[in-house]
Protein backbone atom coordinates (compact mmCIF):
# COMPACT_ATOMS: atom_id res chain seq x y z
CA UNK A 1 0.00 0.00 0.00
CA UNK A 2 1.69 3.30 -1.29
CA UNK A 3 1.45 6.19 1.67
CA UNK A 4 -1.76 8.60 1.01
CA UNK A 5 0.96 11.96 0.56
CA UNK A 6 2.85 9.55 -2.10
CA UNK A 7 0.01 8.40 -3.84
CA UNK A 8 -1.43 11.77 -4.29
CA UNK A 9 2.12 13.15 -5.76
CA UNK A 10 2.54 10.00 -8.04
CA UNK A 11 -0.73 11.41 -9.30
CA UNK A 12 -0.23 14.79 -9.45
CA UNK A 13 3.25 14.22 -11.26
CA UNK A 14 1.76 12.30 -13.64
CA UNK A 15 -0.73 14.28 -14.49
CA UNK A 16 2.12 17.52 -15.09
CA UNK A 17 3.93 15.25 -16.98
CA UNK A 18 1.17 13.84 -19.20
CA UNK A 19 0.26 17.78 -19.85
CA UNK A 20 -2.71 17.75 -18.05
CA UNK A 21 -2.11 19.85 -15.38
CA UNK A 22 -1.54 23.63 -16.58
CA UNK A 23 -1.49 26.78 -15.20
CA UNK A 24 -0.24 25.83 -11.89
CA UNK A 25 1.79 28.48 -9.98
CA UNK A 26 2.69 26.10 -7.12
CA UNK A 27 3.72 22.72 -6.11
CA UNK A 28 0.84 21.96 -4.10
CA UNK A 29 2.44 21.77 -0.19
CA UNK A 30 1.51 18.19 0.76
CA UNK A 31 3.78 17.12 -2.18
CA UNK A 32 7.43 18.60 -0.84
CA UNK A 33 8.58 15.86 0.95
CA UNK A 34 7.89 13.60 -2.29
CA UNK A 35 9.23 15.89 -4.26
CA UNK A 36 12.20 16.43 -2.59
CA UNK A 37 12.20 12.43 -2.59
CA UNK A 38 11.80 12.24 -6.18
CA UNK A 39 14.86 15.46 -7.51
CA UNK A 40 17.24 13.93 -5.41
CA UNK A 41 16.26 10.34 -4.47
CA UNK A 42 18.03 9.15 -7.49
CA UNK A 43 14.35 8.41 -9.53
CA UNK A 44 14.66 11.67 -11.60
CA UNK A 45 17.98 10.97 -12.93
CA UNK A 46 16.91 7.06 -13.60
CA UNK A 47 14.14 8.78 -15.39
CA UNK A 48 15.94 11.36 -17.21
CA UNK A 49 19.12 8.18 -18.28
CA UNK A 50 16.11 6.58 -19.71
CA UNK A 51 14.48 9.24 -21.77
CA UNK A 52 18.40 9.64 -23.32
CA UNK A 53 18.21 6.29 -23.78
CA UNK A 54 14.90 6.34 -25.74
CA UNK A 55 16.49 9.36 -27.69
CA UNK A 56 19.32 7.37 -28.61
CA UNK A 57 17.33 4.92 -30.11
CA UNK A 58 15.50 7.05 -32.40
CA UNK A 59 18.51 8.48 -33.44
CA UNK A 60 20.11 5.57 -34.21
CA UNK A 61 16.37 4.86 -36.36
CA UNK A 62 16.30 7.82 -38.06
CA UNK A 63 17.29 8.30 -42.19
CA UNK A 64 19.74 11.44 -42.11
CA UNK A 65 18.30 13.81 -44.58
CA UNK A 66 20.34 13.95 -48.06
CA UNK A 67 22.68 16.74 -47.01
CA UNK A 68 22.99 15.65 -43.26
CA UNK A 69 24.82 19.09 -42.82
CA UNK A 70 21.15 20.57 -41.65
CA UNK A 71 20.22 17.77 -39.53
CA UNK A 72 19.32 19.94 -36.48
CA UNK A 73 18.21 19.11 -32.59
CA UNK A 74 16.92 21.79 -30.40
CA UNK A 75 17.58 21.56 -27.18
CA UNK A 76 16.07 24.13 -24.30
CA UNK A 77 18.36 25.29 -21.09
CA UNK A 78 16.82 25.26 -17.55
CA UNK A 79 16.60 21.66 -16.24
CA UNK A 80 17.10 20.71 -19.68
CA UNK A 81 21.41 20.89 -20.04
CA UNK A 82 21.61 22.88 -16.84
CA UNK A 83 20.02 21.83 -13.65
CA UNK A 84 18.43 25.04 -11.20
CA UNK A 85 17.37 22.52 -8.40
CA UNK A 86 19.85 24.07 -5.86
CA UNK A 87 17.89 27.32 -6.47
CA UNK A 88 14.76 25.03 -6.27
CA UNK A 89 15.67 23.80 -3.33
CA UNK A 90 15.78 27.65 -1.28
CA UNK A 91 12.29 27.31 -2.89
CA UNK A 92 10.95 24.41 -1.36
CA UNK A 93 11.15 22.63 -4.69
CA UNK A 94 8.17 25.09 -6.26
CA UNK A 95 5.88 24.93 -3.08
CA UNK A 96 6.80 28.06 -2.87
CA UNK A 97 5.71 30.49 -6.08
CA UNK A 98 8.17 32.19 -8.41
CA UNK A 99 10.30 34.42 -7.55
CA UNK A 100 11.82 36.95 -10.59
CA UNK A 101 14.79 38.82 -8.87
CA UNK A 102 15.89 35.70 -6.72
CA UNK A 103 15.64 33.38 -10.28
CA UNK A 104 17.69 36.20 -11.58
CA UNK A 105 20.37 36.78 -9.41
CA UNK A 106 20.94 32.99 -9.14
CA UNK A 107 21.28 32.92 -12.49
CA UNK A 108 23.38 35.81 -12.84
CA UNK A 109 26.09 33.56 -10.65
CA UNK A 110 26.55 31.33 -13.18
CA UNK A 111 26.84 28.51 -11.22
CA UNK A 112 24.07 25.77 -12.56
CA UNK A 113 25.59 22.44 -13.00
CA UNK A 114 25.27 20.55 -16.28
CA UNK A 115 22.69 17.41 -16.30
CA UNK A 116 24.39 14.74 -16.87
CA UNK A 117 22.16 12.62 -19.00
CA UNK A 118 21.84 15.63 -21.23
CA UNK A 119 25.61 16.47 -21.31
CA UNK A 120 26.37 12.84 -22.33
CA UNK A 121 23.20 13.44 -25.00
CA UNK A 122 24.51 16.81 -26.17
CA UNK A 123 28.16 15.83 -26.94
CA UNK A 124 26.75 12.43 -28.73
CA UNK A 125 24.71 15.07 -31.13
CA UNK A 126 27.65 17.24 -31.50
CA UNK A 127 29.96 14.45 -32.23
CA UNK A 128 27.74 13.09 -34.91
CA UNK A 129 27.23 15.88 -36.87
CA UNK A 130 24.24 17.24 -35.92
CA UNK A 131 23.61 20.94 -35.89
CA UNK A 132 22.64 21.38 -31.99
CA UNK A 133 20.47 24.81 -31.05
CA UNK A 134 20.16 25.59 -27.49
CA UNK A 135 16.87 27.87 -26.90
CA UNK A 136 16.33 29.71 -23.76
CA UNK A 137 13.72 32.04 -22.28
CA UNK A 138 16.75 33.77 -20.26
CA UNK A 139 16.90 37.34 -21.61
CA UNK A 140 19.93 38.19 -23.66
CA UNK A 141 20.72 41.39 -22.11
CA UNK A 142 20.87 40.77 -18.85
CA UNK A 143 21.70 36.88 -18.60
CA UNK A 144 23.69 36.23 -21.74
CA UNK A 145 27.03 36.46 -20.86
CA UNK A 146 26.77 34.51 -17.48
CA UNK A 147 24.46 31.83 -18.95
CA UNK A 148 27.11 31.57 -21.81
CA UNK A 149 30.16 31.00 -19.47
CA UNK A 150 27.71 28.47 -17.28
CA UNK A 151 27.45 26.44 -20.50
CA UNK A 152 30.74 26.71 -21.80
CA UNK A 153 32.18 25.70 -18.54
CA UNK A 154 29.47 22.96 -17.98
CA UNK A 155 31.13 21.40 -20.93
CA UNK A 156 28.21 22.73 -23.73
CA UNK A 157 30.65 23.21 -26.42
CA UNK A 158 30.50 23.27 -29.93
CA UNK A 159 26.33 23.79 -30.52
CA UNK A 160 25.62 25.84 -33.84
CA UNK A 161 23.60 28.50 -31.69
CA UNK A 162 22.96 29.84 -28.41
CA UNK A 163 19.78 31.72 -28.92
CA UNK A 164 18.31 34.19 -25.91
CA UNK A 165 15.04 35.74 -25.70
CA UNK A 166 15.51 39.18 -27.08
CA UNK A 167 13.48 42.44 -26.35
CA UNK A 168 11.41 42.07 -29.26
CA UNK A 169 9.90 38.79 -27.61
CA UNK A 170 9.11 40.52 -24.43
CA UNK A 171 5.63 39.22 -23.11
CA UNK A 172 5.31 36.63 -25.71
CA UNK A 173 4.87 33.33 -23.79
CA UNK A 174 7.75 30.76 -24.29
CA UNK A 175 5.49 28.54 -26.39
CA UNK A 176 5.01 31.72 -29.15
CA UNK A 177 8.63 32.93 -28.81
CA UNK A 178 10.34 29.39 -29.35
CA UNK A 179 8.33 28.50 -32.20
CA UNK A 180 9.20 31.31 -33.86
CA UNK A 181 12.46 30.70 -33.32
CA UNK A 182 12.46 27.28 -34.38
CA UNK A 183 10.32 28.77 -37.56
CA UNK A 184 13.43 30.79 -38.36
CA UNK A 185 15.77 27.97 -37.94
CA UNK A 186 13.36 25.87 -40.49
CA UNK A 187 13.69 29.25 -42.93
CA UNK A 188 17.64 28.73 -42.93
CA UNK A 189 17.20 25.65 -44.13
CA UNK A 190 17.84 23.28 -40.99
CA UNK A 191 15.46 20.29 -40.93
CA UNK A 192 14.61 19.63 -37.27
CA UNK A 193 15.08 16.27 -36.74
CA UNK A 194 14.22 15.94 -32.69
CA UNK A 195 13.10 18.58 -29.31
CA UNK A 196 14.24 18.01 -26.07
CA UNK A 197 12.79 20.48 -22.87
CA UNK A 198 11.67 19.79 -19.55
CA UNK A 199 8.34 21.84 -20.44
CA UNK A 200 5.07 21.07 -23.05
CA UNK A 201 5.86 24.87 -24.17
CA UNK A 202 9.45 23.77 -25.35
CA UNK A 203 7.49 21.42 -27.20
CA UNK A 204 4.14 22.49 -28.29
CA UNK A 205 2.91 25.27 -31.27
CA UNK A 206 4.77 25.48 -34.48
CA UNK A 207 7.77 23.92 -36.65
CA UNK A 208 8.00 20.87 -33.63
CA UNK A 209 10.57 19.06 -35.73
CA UNK A 210 9.80 15.14 -36.22
CA UNK A 211 9.53 14.39 -32.81
CA UNK A 212 9.66 15.57 -29.46
CA UNK A 213 10.73 14.40 -25.53
CA UNK A 214 9.68 15.57 -22.56
CA UNK A 215 12.02 15.72 -19.77
CA UNK A 216 10.85 15.24 -16.05
CA UNK A 217 10.59 18.92 -14.16
CA UNK A 218 7.86 18.32 -11.02
CA UNK A 219 8.88 22.02 -9.62
CA UNK A 220 7.93 24.74 -12.12
CA UNK A 221 5.41 25.02 -15.00
CA UNK A 222 6.40 27.73 -17.52
CA UNK A 223 2.90 28.48 -20.06
CA UNK B 1 15.70 3.26 -1.59
CA UNK B 2 12.96 2.69 -4.35
CA UNK B 3 13.59 -1.31 -5.20
CA UNK B 4 15.42 -1.41 -9.20
CA UNK B 5 12.71 -2.82 -10.20
CA UNK B 6 9.06 -0.77 -9.39
CA UNK B 7 12.17 2.64 -10.06
CA UNK B 8 12.28 1.01 -13.77
CA UNK B 9 8.49 0.61 -13.96
CA UNK B 10 8.22 4.18 -12.64
CA UNK B 11 10.82 5.90 -15.64
CA UNK B 12 9.33 3.47 -17.99
CA UNK B 13 5.62 4.43 -16.93
CA UNK B 14 6.51 8.13 -17.33
CA UNK B 15 7.81 8.01 -20.66
CA UNK B 16 4.91 6.02 -22.13
CA UNK B 17 2.81 8.58 -20.28
CA UNK B 18 4.72 11.84 -21.78
CA UNK B 19 4.75 10.48 -24.88
CA UNK B 20 7.95 9.88 -25.06
CA UNK B 21 7.87 6.14 -25.46
CA UNK B 22 6.27 5.22 -28.86
CA UNK B 23 5.70 2.24 -31.22
CA UNK B 24 6.46 -0.77 -28.07
CA UNK B 25 4.55 -3.56 -28.38
CA UNK B 26 4.77 -5.28 -25.47
CA UNK B 27 5.16 -3.75 -21.65
CA UNK B 28 8.43 -4.96 -20.48
CA UNK B 29 9.03 -8.65 -18.62
CA UNK B 30 10.59 -6.76 -15.75
CA UNK B 31 7.42 -4.55 -15.17
CA UNK B 32 4.49 -7.39 -15.31
CA UNK B 33 4.15 -7.49 -11.46
CA UNK B 34 4.65 -3.60 -11.15
CA UNK B 35 1.72 -3.15 -14.13
CA UNK B 36 -0.37 -5.85 -11.98
CA UNK B 37 0.55 -3.83 -8.76
CA UNK B 38 -0.17 -0.34 -10.60
CA UNK B 39 -3.87 -1.43 -12.10
CA UNK B 40 -4.94 -2.88 -8.87
CA UNK B 41 -3.78 -1.81 -6.21
CA UNK B 42 -4.81 1.62 -6.43
CA UNK B 43 -2.78 3.93 -7.86
CA UNK B 44 -4.56 3.51 -11.22
CA UNK B 45 -7.64 4.65 -10.08
CA UNK B 46 -6.68 7.73 -7.84
CA UNK B 47 -4.29 8.99 -11.17
CA UNK B 48 -7.87 8.69 -12.88
CA UNK B 49 -9.58 10.30 -10.32
CA UNK B 50 -7.36 13.16 -10.24
CA UNK B 51 -7.26 13.58 -14.28
CA UNK B 52 -11.30 13.99 -14.25
CA UNK B 53 -10.87 16.45 -11.48
CA UNK B 54 -8.37 18.69 -13.30
CA UNK B 55 -11.04 18.05 -16.70
CA UNK B 56 -13.69 19.57 -14.15
CA UNK B 57 -12.04 22.44 -13.20
CA UNK B 58 -11.16 22.98 -16.34
CA UNK B 59 -15.33 22.84 -17.64
CA UNK B 60 -15.90 25.35 -14.61
CA UNK B 61 -13.69 27.57 -16.22
CA UNK B 62 -14.51 27.71 -19.83
CA UNK B 63 -16.97 30.33 -21.19
CA UNK B 64 -19.87 28.49 -23.10
CA UNK B 65 -19.65 29.62 -26.60
CA UNK B 66 -22.63 31.98 -27.90
CA UNK B 67 -24.53 28.63 -29.14
CA UNK B 68 -23.51 26.34 -26.25
CA UNK B 69 -25.56 23.82 -28.01
CA UNK B 70 -22.98 22.81 -30.36
CA UNK B 71 -20.26 22.67 -27.62
CA UNK B 72 -18.89 19.15 -27.97
CA UNK B 73 -16.31 16.74 -26.00
CA UNK B 74 -14.74 13.63 -27.44
CA UNK B 75 -14.00 10.36 -25.52
CA UNK B 76 -12.24 7.67 -26.40
CA UNK B 77 -14.14 4.16 -25.70
CA UNK B 78 -10.89 1.41 -24.93
CA UNK B 79 -9.75 1.98 -21.96
CA UNK B 80 -11.11 5.37 -21.58
CA UNK B 81 -14.98 5.23 -21.00
CA UNK B 82 -14.67 1.09 -20.31
CA UNK B 83 -11.95 -0.91 -19.37
CA UNK B 84 -10.27 -4.03 -20.58
CA UNK B 85 -8.20 -4.72 -17.56
CA UNK B 86 -9.92 -8.16 -17.08
CA UNK B 87 -8.99 -9.04 -20.24
CA UNK B 88 -5.18 -7.74 -19.76
CA UNK B 89 -5.09 -9.38 -16.85
CA UNK B 90 -4.57 -12.68 -19.23
CA UNK B 91 -2.12 -11.45 -21.59
CA UNK B 92 -0.03 -10.72 -18.48
CA UNK B 93 -0.76 -7.10 -18.46
CA UNK B 94 0.66 -5.90 -22.14
CA UNK B 95 3.78 -8.50 -21.30
CA UNK B 96 2.11 -10.34 -24.12
CA UNK B 97 1.88 -8.84 -27.73
CA UNK B 98 -1.52 -7.94 -28.87
CA UNK B 99 -3.73 -10.57 -29.89
CA UNK B 100 -6.53 -9.08 -32.12
CA UNK B 101 -8.50 -12.42 -32.06
CA UNK B 102 -8.30 -13.13 -28.41
CA UNK B 103 -9.42 -9.14 -28.04
CA UNK B 104 -12.08 -9.48 -30.35
CA UNK B 105 -13.81 -12.63 -28.61
CA UNK B 106 -13.39 -10.57 -25.20
CA UNK B 107 -15.20 -7.32 -26.61
CA UNK B 108 -17.65 -9.51 -28.56
CA UNK B 109 -18.87 -10.76 -24.93
CA UNK B 110 -19.65 -7.07 -24.21
CA UNK B 111 -18.61 -7.23 -20.64
CA UNK B 112 -16.27 -4.26 -20.16
CA UNK B 113 -16.96 -2.66 -16.73
CA UNK B 114 -16.97 0.83 -17.18
CA UNK B 115 -14.43 2.91 -15.80
CA UNK B 116 -16.12 4.75 -12.64
CA UNK B 117 -13.93 8.25 -12.64
CA UNK B 118 -14.62 8.76 -16.80
CA UNK B 119 -18.33 7.31 -16.19
CA UNK B 120 -18.91 10.30 -13.65
CA UNK B 121 -17.40 12.93 -16.04
CA UNK B 122 -19.62 11.10 -18.87
CA UNK B 123 -23.05 11.98 -16.86
CA UNK B 124 -21.90 15.17 -15.96
CA UNK B 125 -20.88 16.35 -19.37
CA UNK B 126 -24.36 15.14 -20.57
CA UNK B 127 -26.31 16.72 -17.69
CA UNK B 128 -24.87 19.87 -18.44
CA UNK B 129 -26.10 19.86 -22.14
CA UNK B 130 -22.26 19.02 -23.70
CA UNK B 131 -22.50 17.04 -26.60
CA UNK B 132 -20.38 13.97 -26.43
CA UNK B 133 -19.09 11.66 -29.31
CA UNK B 134 -17.65 8.33 -28.25
CA UNK B 135 -15.31 7.78 -30.67
CA UNK B 136 -13.86 4.04 -31.34
CA UNK B 137 -11.21 2.47 -33.81
CA UNK B 138 -13.51 -0.90 -32.95
CA UNK B 139 -15.12 -2.26 -35.93
CA UNK B 140 -18.55 -1.68 -36.99
CA UNK B 141 -19.45 -4.34 -38.58
CA UNK B 142 -17.80 -6.79 -36.49
CA UNK B 143 -18.39 -4.97 -32.80
CA UNK B 144 -21.31 -2.18 -33.26
CA UNK B 145 -23.92 -4.06 -31.75
CA UNK B 146 -21.95 -5.70 -28.34
CA UNK B 147 -20.05 -2.24 -27.79
CA UNK B 148 -23.42 -0.34 -28.15
CA UNK B 149 -25.01 -2.39 -25.61
CA UNK B 150 -21.48 -2.64 -23.44
CA UNK B 151 -21.54 0.58 -23.24
CA UNK B 152 -25.32 1.29 -22.67
CA UNK B 153 -25.92 -1.56 -19.85
CA UNK B 154 -22.58 0.43 -18.20
CA UNK B 155 -24.56 3.44 -18.15
CA UNK B 156 -23.44 5.41 -21.14
CA UNK B 157 -26.46 6.53 -21.97
CA UNK B 158 -27.37 10.27 -23.45
CA UNK B 159 -24.08 10.75 -25.61
CA UNK B 160 -24.68 12.64 -28.70
CA UNK B 161 -23.19 10.23 -31.42
CA UNK B 162 -20.85 6.62 -31.12
CA UNK B 163 -18.85 6.22 -33.97
CA UNK B 164 -17.59 3.22 -34.99
CA UNK B 165 -14.33 2.77 -37.39
CA UNK B 166 -15.81 1.43 -40.78
CA UNK B 167 -14.55 -0.57 -43.70
CA UNK B 168 -13.06 2.92 -45.41
CA UNK B 169 -11.35 4.04 -42.97
CA UNK B 170 -9.48 0.41 -42.52
CA UNK B 171 -5.39 0.11 -42.59
CA UNK B 172 -5.66 3.73 -41.12
CA UNK B 173 -3.73 4.94 -38.14
CA UNK B 174 -5.88 5.64 -35.09
CA UNK B 175 -4.66 9.36 -35.21
CA UNK B 176 -5.48 9.51 -39.30
CA UNK B 177 -9.07 7.92 -38.63
CA UNK B 178 -9.62 10.17 -35.54
CA UNK B 179 -8.25 13.27 -36.85
CA UNK B 180 -10.92 12.62 -39.93
CA UNK B 181 -13.86 12.48 -37.76
CA UNK B 182 -13.02 15.20 -35.63
CA UNK B 183 -12.70 16.96 -38.77
CA UNK B 184 -16.40 16.01 -39.82
CA UNK B 185 -17.59 16.88 -36.22
CA UNK B 186 -16.63 20.04 -36.45
CA UNK B 187 -17.80 20.25 -40.29
CA UNK B 188 -21.16 20.19 -38.81
CA UNK B 189 -20.30 23.42 -36.51
CA UNK B 190 -19.47 21.82 -33.49
CA UNK B 191 -17.28 22.93 -31.51
CA UNK B 192 -14.68 20.84 -29.71
CA UNK B 193 -13.81 22.20 -26.22
CA UNK B 194 -12.31 18.74 -24.97
CA UNK B 195 -11.19 15.37 -25.77
CA UNK B 196 -10.10 12.60 -23.64
CA UNK B 197 -8.17 9.83 -24.29
CA UNK B 198 -5.59 6.97 -22.74
CA UNK B 199 -3.33 6.75 -26.32
CA UNK B 200 -1.73 9.73 -27.40
CA UNK B 201 -2.82 8.73 -31.36
CA UNK B 202 -6.44 9.73 -29.71
CA UNK B 203 -4.81 13.71 -28.77
CA UNK B 204 -2.72 14.49 -31.65
CA UNK B 205 -3.25 14.93 -35.45
CA UNK B 206 -6.03 17.91 -36.26
CA UNK B 207 -8.61 19.22 -35.08
CA UNK B 208 -7.38 18.41 -31.52
CA UNK B 209 -9.96 20.79 -29.86
CA UNK B 210 -9.26 23.60 -27.37
CA UNK B 211 -7.87 20.89 -24.49
CA UNK B 212 -7.00 17.30 -24.45
CA UNK B 213 -6.44 14.63 -21.29
CA UNK B 214 -4.54 11.83 -21.56
CA UNK B 215 -5.43 8.91 -19.28
CA UNK B 216 -2.70 6.44 -17.92
CA UNK B 217 -2.18 3.30 -19.58
CA UNK B 218 0.23 1.35 -19.10
CA UNK B 219 -0.73 -1.91 -20.73
CA UNK B 220 -0.12 -1.24 -24.66
CA UNK B 221 0.35 0.95 -27.16
CA UNK B 222 -2.01 2.13 -30.13
CA UNK B 223 -0.05 4.05 -32.93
Amino acid sequence: MIPEGASYFLSWRLAVEANNARGWRTVPSQCLSYVEAYMLGGQYDRDLELIVDQILSYINEIVPSDDGAMDAWILDVDDTCISNLFYYRGKRYGCDPFDPAGFKAWALKGGCPAIPAVLGLFKYLVRNGFKVFLITGRDQETLGKATTDNLHNQGFIGYERLIFKTAGFKGQSASAYKSEIRRRVEKEGYRIVGNVGDQWSDLQGECLGSRAFKLPNPMYFVP
